[in-house]
């Protein structure tokens, strides 16, 4: 790309061009709210027993004989591939290096975000192959899609983070894609983002990548970049994930160490066995990052769903998954790492009422339980196999809801109001009063979806549901985007990396 | 009606059809789960103070001689229609002689219901001119609709109450209407329910009703109805409510004193003022019930919702609202009363994503708060113009899934599983694990609406949303509807007494 094609109008007009489009920094939400804990000492208590119990008895399998040589180095009892653990060493491990909150920096130090303690980031859905939106429907997920989903996310600006694999751009190949998908969160957006998980090689380009963003000896003291390494549940890790986490941990990059639970067929259909179960692999994957690099930042993360018994589908927005992300918020907190989970989950092909119903039962409960890093916060569809473009505004809207309600009740004097009780009395309206007039214009959360109008108003407008009004939404914003500005030094090695990278090994769909 | 022709087939026929249509019986939900409470002490005993200084500076308006009365004797400041409270006053009155708790009888003992402390009740949606199906779209409601949301209550099993005034039976006299409530609330359901409010006569007609059905004194020791008392907020209680209350204490039937709340019009823009107006006004109301009779049963009550500051219109499922039904939850508990509030509101015109967000935005908050008495809980629309016969299907499920979520975590050996873990073991699915066989029917739990299908056999079954299945289920529910059997003398003492009360006086649109 030519650098003088960026520079039309110079700084000020790009300044200018920017601060229309780009979204208000709320970098991240800072909960004021408590967290609603269901499980009292006693049960977290035992739940920790009992991983403690899978660990010491039944053992994890590491198919990654590095990891099988750092823990019997730290003590474990390794036979073959099975590692067993003596009682609290994985707990001691994390507790004497892990930091208990940890910032990931942004390219824009204006949206950095912090992971752990009483903050809350949000981050778009991660992995769909499929896309899907009111016009065009369902279908495979293009390089285009993901672009435009990293624009949308840029500019909401409840969404506090850019995310990783918004969709899966199916037209490039396997093993070439992540280039385009990290270039793309830099390019489109200054928030901050993930990385490649699914190749160790693919996590060091990532890893590179970031060099060239933010240099390399800042990236190597900071946290640039969060990645997604799922275990293999139950009790199993496997090498490609545990190689790109070992890639970021010794580059001092985050690793979420996340259990894949679907109650009932990766975990026992209870929540209480589910939880122990989730906490003895999370509790050996962060371990792991500790061993590679002391002091790496590491998060205890899980995705958590229950399955239809009957059709063996995966099933969302049901209690039990609730209950296990407020169990499993709990024993981080207790652990004292950040946690990972939740998110605006559902089942539903389409965005109608049981999509919302099942996205709002996620994400409620996530919020309550205090969880410190929400993937899959806006746009998950249909079981995660496609991302939707009308949800991504939709679910957007409903974390704007979640900042105000995390930020709880103000009590100070004018939140108290007794001067507008006392102004207005019995019988009248406090339309007028002076603290309405004060206040009208924060008072309340304003949806940017909801219609409130009369029937006959609705109906005049054409009878529209939420889906049609979310599409009108990210059609003008996609008009309305303007790309955040990138140093044309920066962006021009990116692509000469990127390009010299790609033409060193051939096309793969692997 | 004649008596024989409810005998056809004898008793046992009958029980079997009864059978074959009867909800399955759990009357009430007890929550095993904590409240969660946003305030901390500090917050909440500012909020107890302030409404002590509303109650003692400001004052509450009553447009009701016997109130007065009442609340001079009992000394507080009357000055013509303004009554202060000396600080305390209400609270003492109230914490004397009102019950923390208080069983609501049904005419099926089964379906007796607990009001207060660990037990959460749900009825259904109150009030509607309008109706709502996805046949015939919106339409002023008759009086066939309320017997059919009637009897659709009764057979939902989440729902616990058959409610009140489920829609307003448009064609039928406003000034006798209440007659042919009360009767299909007590004929096609069994139950309980809610009586007359809009009259003191018509309250009068509801315990005259009761006391056929229940026997004279029973009902005098018994609470037999459940009556929803509004304050005219701000800091105002009118004739009509209070009159119906009256009678209603006087005959030791249930109060709820619910200041009606849309923040920005009745109260201020802010929640912790709001909160201290609705203690206010709901600490008086609570105080004249016990000045009526003392030790009759009465609730705290409140329905708060925001408004649009543009558009003047309420608004529903957004943050402000959950904050004050969290806040009056725990206000209610220390005051040591039963609470009411919540429900699965919605500001949307149809069973859309709008309503399904808005309505779980406004249950789980409920839910988590520890609300008591909820009514509105099922098929709710359109600010509360329009009852949705396709969202009461909708909601109830929601509801359902609620009381699995209130159980909490199984920790019982069964719900630890760690023989299912130990059985599985690493790598393994648990599918067909001795733990999963033992456990399947009831592990999860499993959403009459949600369609879990993959993508493929959703379009093959026609692509339909959520409402088209609900219109399918209220469909064959309403034609396998079997009434629960009711005495046929008693069916003909109360239709006698109908005709006779009907004849009585000339039909009134007032």
């Amino acid at each position: 790309m030519p650098r003088t094609s960026r520079k039309r109008g110079g700084r000020h007009a790009r300044q200018e061009r920017e601060q229309a489009t780009a979204p208000a920094v709320t970098p991240f939400i800072t909960r004021k709210i408590p967290e609603y804990v269901l499980l009292d000492e006693e049960g977290l208590s035992l739940i920790e027993d009992n991983a403690d119990t899978i660990l010491q008895e039944i053992g994890i399998e590491y198919h990654y004989p590095p990891a099988l040589k750092l823990f019997k180095q730290a003590g474990a009892d390794v036979k073959g591939e099975l590692v067993r653990f003596p009682k609290g060493l994985c707990r001691k491990i994390i507790q004497d290096s892990a930091p208990r909150t940890f910032e990931q920096k942004a390219r824009n130090p204006a949206r950095n975000v912090m992971i752990g303690g009483k903050s809350t980031v949000f981050a778009p859905v991660y992995g769909p192959p499929f896309v899907r939106d009111l016009d065009k429907g369902r279908r495979y997920a293009m390089i285009e899609d993901f672009r435009n989903l990293v624009k949308l996310t840029w500019m909401l600006p409840s969404l506090h983070h850019s995310g990783g694999t918004v969709c899966e751009p199916t037209d490039l190949p396997v093993n070439k894609r992540h280039f385009d998908m990290v270039y793309s969160h830099i390019k489109y957006s200054d928030k901050p983002f993930m990385g490649s998980v699914t190749h160790p090689q693919r996590a060091q380009d990532t890893v590179d990548m970031c060099k060239i963003l933010f240099g390399e000896e800042f990236v190597d003291q900071n946290t640039v970049v969060i990645n997604l390494i799922n275990a293999n549940s139950p009790m199993t890790f496997d090498e490609t994930m545990l190689g790109a986490s070992e890639v970021y941990a010794r580059n001092n990059q985050a690793s979420i160490i996340s259990p894949f639970i679907l109650s009932g067929a990766m975990s026992p259909v209870a929540a209480a066995g589910t939880m122990a179960q989730i906490l003895a692999e999370a509790l050996t994957g962060m371990a792991f990052t500790q061993l590679v690099r002391p002091g790496c930042p590491v998060i205890f993360g899980t995705f958590s769903s229950s399955m239809s018994m009957q059709s063996g589908a995966p099933t969302f927005g049901t209690p039990e998954p609730a209950l296990v992300i407020n169990g499993c918020a709990a024993l981080a907190r207790r652990l004292g790492v950040p946690f990972r989970s939740g998110g605006s989950l559902c089942g539903s092909k389409i965005t109608d009422a049981q999509a919302a119903y099942e996205s709002a039962n996620t994400l409620l409960p996530t919020i309550m339980a205090g969880v410190n890093f929400v993937l899959h916060a806006a746009g998950w569809l249909e079981g995660g196999l496609s991302s939707s473009y009308e949800k991504l505004i939709m679910d957007a809207d409903q974390l704007g809801m979640m900042q105000v309600f995390a930020a709880g009740t103000d009590l100070s004097e004018n939140g108290q109001a007794l001067s507008a009780i006392r102004e207005v009395g019995p019988g009248q309206h406090f339309l007028g009063c002076s603290h309405t007039q004060e206040n009208f214009k924060t008072a309340f959360y304003r949806s940017s979806i909801a219609d409130n109008n009369s029937f006959e108003q609705w109906q005049l407008e054409g009878s529209h549901d939420a889906t049609v009004r979310a599409n009108k939404i990210w059609k003008q914003m996609l008009n309305d985007y303007q790309p955040p500005q990138l140093d044309p030094a920066i962006d021009e090695a990116l692509l000469e990396f990127i390009a010299k990278r790609k033409a060193s090994f051939a096309d793969s769909n692997i």
